[in-house]
C-alpha cells in the first residue's frame, strides 16, 4: 500500500457522504488520516459506520465529529483534538443552503435570513475554519486547502440563486487565501465538480431533470462520480501541485463546455 | 431640456457622494425625479445640499433619507413615500465593508461579523431592496436595477477580501435576478467602475498607491471619474438598452485589460 | 430627427443584412452616413435596393461595395472614397467560416485552409480594417471600433470549433487595440449578441434546434433581434460611452445566463 | 524506479528546452518513452545532447527530430516512426509569434503575415497534429492532449497582441476538442504556466521588467520555474485526472490573482 500522506491528517467536514466521503476514501487509502466533521440523523449512522470501518481497514486513524461544524464550540473541539502541524489539507464540502425564489409568483423569496445562513455554510465557513486552524497550528508546512465548488457560481439554475452567491464567495474568498496565505505554505483551491448524484444534489428543484441534461450535456455522456472529484483532491494534494495555487480545477468531465 | 424619463423616478442606495451623487446628476438631467438614501455626518450636509439644489434646479423633484439603508424600517418608509409603478431605476451603491487582512501577521483578522456585515451591505441588501420594491409595486412596467461593482471581483487587493466576496455576491444575485426577474420587466446589470477617487476607494489600504498604478495602467492614463459611470448608468436606463439584461458593463477605459 | 451624428461616416463590414444592415438603419436615423461593404448575389440585390433606399431616406448619404471586404484592394478602394476624419465607427459584421467538425467519424474535418479563412474572415480581418483606417487618417478623433462576437467565444457547439477560435482571436484583438489604440482615440468593444436568426445563423448545423434552445433559455423567452444589438451599436457610439473600452457587451436578454 | 508510463509515448512539440524539455524529464522519470519535435541551430545541440543522454539514462526510449513542426511532411515523419495505439500524450509546447505592435506610432505594425504564422504556430497547429495522430492510430484508448498557454490569453501585454489571439485561439480549440474527441478517449487540456524565465519569454518586450513584476505579485514571490509545468502535466497523465477535461489549469502559484 502506498502510504505517501502518513502521519499527516485531513479535516474533512461535510465527510459523511457525496464528496467528501469519497476524498474521505481516497485519502485514506494514501495513508492520510481522517478526521470527519458531519451532521447525520441516527438513522443513517450504521451505513457510514461500514464506510468508516473499511477506511480503518487501511490502517490510518480515522475520528468523526456528529456535530454542528458550522458552530465555534465544534471547530475548537475538533482542532484541540489534533496534533500540531499535522493537518495536510483542510477540505469544505458543507452543503446546506436555501433554494428558495427570488420572484414571489415562485413562491416564497429568499429572506436575509436565508441568504446569510447559506452564505455562511457554504461560502464564510470555509475561511474560519482555515482561519482556526492557522491559529491553533495544526498545518503542515507545505497545506492544501481545498473547498468544492459547481458550476451554478456562474450559471443562473432555478433556485440557486443563494447558493450561487455562496459558491461566489467562496471563490473569491479562495482567491484572497491563495494570496493572503501563501506566505504561510499553505495553497488554497477550489474544485468545480460535475452535477453528482449526491444527497444534496437530489434536494434541487427539477435535480432529475438536471441529472438528464448533465448527462446529456457531458462529452463523455456519463455523470460525474463522488470518486472523480476525490481523485481531483488527490493530485492537489500530490508534490506535484505545490505550485497550483489560486484555481478553480474543474473536475466534470468538459460537462461544462457546452 | 431633454425630459425622456419624465414621471419616472429613480432610488439610489448611497447616493449622496460618488457613484451614486453623479448618477443623480446624470438622470435629474434627464427629467428623473431622484430618492437619495444615505448615511452622513452633520458637517457633510451643507456641501450636499449644495448638490441638491442643483439637481431641483433641473425641475425634477427630490427625496432624501439620512438614514441607514441597510434597515427593514429604512426600506419601508422610503419605500412607502413614492408612488406606484413609477420607479425607474433602483441604483445601489453602498459602500461600508471590513478592510481587514486575512492572515494574522497582518493584523487583526476578519471575523464573522466582519464578513457577515459587509456581504449583507455590499451584497444582499441589493436584493432585499429589489424584492421590498417589487412587493410594494413601486417599478415601473420596464424597469432598471443597477449596482456598481469592481474590478476587486475577481482581483486580489491587500485588505480586500470581504468586499471582493460582496461583489462576487452581488454579481452572483445580479445574474439570478436577470433570470428570475425578467418576467416583470426588470432589467438587472452591473456597472464595473474602474478605480475613482470616491471617499470609500480611499479608505483601501494603500488607496493613493492603488490609484497612481491604476492611472498609469488606465489605456487612457487617467482615472475614472464618477460621471463616467454616472454616463453608463444613463445608457443603461434608454429603451436602446432593452435587450442588455444579466451582464457587467466595464466603464473603466480599458484598465482591468493589463 | 435627431441628427446627432451628422458628417459622420459608419463603416459597415457585412453591412448587407442581419446585424450589419439594422445597424446601419439605426445609425442613419441618428444621422450618420453610411458605407456597406457586402458580398451578394444578384439576386439578393432588388431587396437590398429598397432597405438602401430606407436608409437614404432619413437624409444621409449611402455608399456600397458588392466586393470582398477581405481584399487589401477593395480596402484600399473603400478607404479612398471617403474623407479624411469623418469615420466615426468601424462595425465588423462579417460572417464567413468552415462549420467543420474536428472529429473524423463526423465527417470530413476542419483542415489548416478551413482555419485560416475561419481565423482571418472572422477574427484578423477586424484589426486589418482599423490598421488601414488609421494609416488613412479617416477615423475622427474620437472614434468606436465594433465587432460581433457571440456565446459561442467560451461554448462548444457543433460544428463551431473554427467559428469559436475566431471570435476568441477577435476578442482577444478587441483587447489589444483597446489599450494599443486608445491613444488614438479609438474606444474598441465587441458586442455578444444572443441567438439571432440571420442568414448566417441559420447557416450552423442544428440551427433550428439551437434557436428553439435559445428561446427557451431566454429570460424574456423570445430570441434576440437584429434591432437589438443595433441599439447596443448606438449606445456605444452615444457620448457617454467614451469611458466604455475594450469589453464585451452583451445584447442578449440574459440568454448566456443559464 | 517509477515505471507507470511504461511503454507508452509523449510526443512533445517544441520539447529542446523551456517548458517542452522540463515536461521530457518528468514523463521519462516515470517511464514515459519520448518523442520531441524541435527546432535548434547546430551550437545549441551539443546542451540538448546532454540533457537527451540523461533522460536516455532513465531507461526509456528516446526520439528526437530538429525539423519544422509545423510542416505536414515533418508531422507525417514523425508520426510513422511511432507504434500504434501507445502516444498517452501529446504535448503543444511551440513558441513562435510575432511581437509587433498594433499601433504605427510604435514601429512597424502587424501584417496579416505576422498573424496568420502566429495563430498557426502557437494556436492551429495543436489541432492539425492533434487531427494527424487520431487519423494515425497512435494514441493510446485514454490519451492526453496538453498544450501551454498564459495569462496573456486574457490579459494586455505591450507586444502580445498576436501571441495573445494565438492563445485564445488555442483554448477555444481545446475546448472544442475536448468535446469533439471525448468519444475517441482523449482527455484535451491547457496549463496556464505563471511567468517562466524560458528563451521565448525573453524575447517579450521587457521580459526583464515583466519578470520582476511577475516575481513581485506572485504570492511566492518567485518565478515559475520549468518543473512546476511539467509537474502539471505529470498530474494530468495520470489517471486520477480522468474526469479533468477541458480546462485551464493553472500552474503559477497564484501569479494571476492580482
Amino acid at each position: 500500500m502506498n502510504r505517501e500522506f502518513k502521519d499527516t491528517w485531513a479535516i474533512i467536514l461535510g465527510g459523511s457522504s457525496g464528496l467528501g466521503l469519497a476524498t474521505a476514501h481516497k485519502l485514506a487509502a494514501h495513508g492520510m488520516n481522517i478526521c470527519i466533521v458531519h451532521r447525520d440523523r441516527k438513522r443513517a449512522l450504521p451505513e457510514l459506520e461500514n464506510e468508516l470501518r473499511c477506511i480503518e481497514a487501511t490502517g490510518v486513524k480515522v475520528l468523526t465529529y456528529n456535530k454542528d461544524g458550522l458552530l465555534a464550540e465544534t471547530m475548537a473541539e475538533v482542532i484541540s483534538s489534533l496534533p500540531k502541524h499535522r493537518v495536510k489539507v483542510l477540505v469544505h464540502s458543507i452543503a446546506k443552503g436555501s433554494l428558495k425564489p427570488m420572484n414571489k409568483n415562485n413562491g416564497d423569496t429568499l429572506s436575509k435570513t436565508d441568504l446569510d445562513i447559506t452564505l455562511h455554510a457554504m461560502g464564510t465557513s470555509w475561511y474560519l475554519w482555515t482561519n482556526a486552524l492557522i491559529e491553533a497550528n495544526v498545518f503542515t508546512e507545505n497545506a492544501r486547502n481545498i473547498a468544492f465548488t459547481s458550476e451554478g457560481n456562474s450559471k443562473v439554475w432555478s433556485g440557486y440563486a443563494a447558493v450561487s452567491a455562496a459558491k461566489a464567495t467562496l471563490e473569491a474568498l479562495m482567491r484572497a487565501m491563495a494570496v493572503e496565505l501563501a506566505p504561510l505554505g499553505i495553497r488554497t483551491n477550489c474544485i468545480q465538480a460535475g452535477a453528482t448524484r449526491t444527497t444534496s444534489f437530489d434536494m434541487i428543484p427539477g435535480s432529475e431533470q438536471l441529472a438528464e441534461m448533465a448527462k446529456k450535456r457531458n462529452p463523455f455522456q456519463k455523470l460525474t462520480q463522488p470518486e472523480d472529484v476525490a481523485n481531483a483532491v488527490y493530485l492537489l494534494c500530490r508534490d506535484e501541485a505545490d505550485w497550483i495555487n489560486g484555481t478553480v480545477l474543474k473536475a466534470d468531465g468538459g460537462e461544462s463546455l457546452r
